[in-house]
């Protein structure tokens, strides 16, 4: 064996390294990351730097600092990467260790609802990613619903920038929908501004802060055990819903929660 | 110091990390990650274990396998969870560190186009985040871009499933849009099943892996040199795009590269 050689045995170096585990508490220079592997042991297996257990453990933030972290993390990848890095450096400040193993750059993709194609917004892309890292399997899905509701019906941007922003005082539009192309078409239809437009950018810039926020209030509501999910969809399409979606609808022949009017001629009953 | 009170100085520990980082070569049991983190000591700084620099070294993967990986996973954690467990778990075999510190739950909100919405295919999104991890800043846009453009027009599910598929021979569908509203809603139309068949999640199982399985072979062409984009928009809106979409557009007034006719109704020129 090559530790034999060098006259170390891997028994020995086992040791030390879990008398170390125990005593190095800051580990300014290995890191928390290593010092968690040394003192977990047995359980990685060959050749694996494995992730902790899942979900990882949330600590309350800022809304109000994520909310301009967002803003400037926009103007680095976009708003995905934006919501994402805002939530996530936050937590690699208060809590070290794993979050700080998170490749923020993953999260580039997501800009312009996915490279541009005007899909799903990307702050609720890169928050809803931020909050399923936080949350358990019977938390994520309730409070990634809340927050893509709230979009729907929130007016973006909010004022929360104005005091740093290249553009304060910016028009607000509540647009109805989570997709991009719905969220930007409209506003720069109020705005008058074009899609590719500094002014336009300031906004999504904005906005991606705003969702980045209202992620964090609610998950800062769910660690107090009072998170209550308050988003109800509009009477425009609500009543839809009841024939068309869900295993308990009369029809059960429609994947979605999106505003249906937006797209389609209601019909009547 | 907390370490002095046990025996141990830090520089101790230290002394004898660095030369067990030297002559531990596999880490069956502490795993490369953090013989890495030994190994690169200054360079972590306090409490962080820091991801390695983006972006991450591809190798290149088998599409059967990730195929067949990402119907599996499906079943485990939704479209985006699957796509994305697909690829990174192969990429953990192949390359073990870093790939085996990601988190994969925290893919799961992408399920039914985000926790049931229907915005963006969770397998999209999914593969789209594993696309990113390993391309770098020149070249993830266009992976991406290709995998949407070809979503849109692919017939799914494929064939490739159906030795070991619950629901083999599916009739199948291409949907001209990348968001799972449409791509669900169109094929069980199509299918004439409902939304919470078995029938249907089965067909996502499939078109899981038959979209994670696309992804590397466009990283594979790429870890080539031979990626070449094909995707083209359809005449059915491509026309659009020239007058409303862009910075060089006369209008420059939408923003997205979805099909435009699917919710709005052309207007003569």
């Amino acid at each position: 064996m090559e530790e034999e050689k060098k006259g170390l045995s891997r028994r020995e170096f086992l040791k030390v390294g879990a008398v170390a585990a125990g005593v190095i508490a800051a580990g300014e220079v290995l890191g928390t990351g290593s010092l968690n592997l040394l003192s977990r042991g047995g359980k990685a297996s060959a050749g694996e730097a494995a992730a902790p257990a899942w979900p990882w453990p949330y600590k309350k933030l800022d809304p109000e600092a994520v909310q301009k972290a967002g803003y400037n993390a926009y103007y680095e990848g976009g708003c995905m990467y934006g919501a994402a890095k805002a939530i996530i450096v936050a937590l690699q400040t208060q809590a070290g260790y794993p979050f700080t193993t998170i490749p923020i750059d993953i999260f580039r993709y997501g800009e312009g609802g996915m490279v541009g194609w005007g899909t799903v917004c990307g702050a609720l892309n890169g928050s809803a990613a931020a909050i399923t890292l936080v949350s358990g399997k019977a938390d994520y899905g309730k409070l990634v619903n809340e927050l893509m509701g709230w979009y729907t019906q929130e007016p973006f941007p909010s004022k929360k920038h104005d005091q740093y922003a290249k553009f304060p005082g910016q028009v607000q539009n509540a647009c109805g929908s989570p997709l991009c192309h719905v969220s930007v078409t409209e506003w720069c239809k109020k705005s008058g501004a074009k899609v590719t437009d500094p002014e336009r950018l300031d906004r999504c810039a904005k906005l991606t802060g705003d969702v980045a926020a209202r992620a964090v209030e609610l998950l800062n509501a769910q660690a107090d055990g009072k998170f209550a999910a308050g988003y109800k969809p509009s009477d425009l399409f609500g009543g839809c819903m009841g024939c068309h979606v869900g295993k308990t609808s009369a029809l059960n022949n429609v994947q979605g929660k999106m505003n249906c009017v937006q797209c389609h001629e209601p019909h009547k009953l």
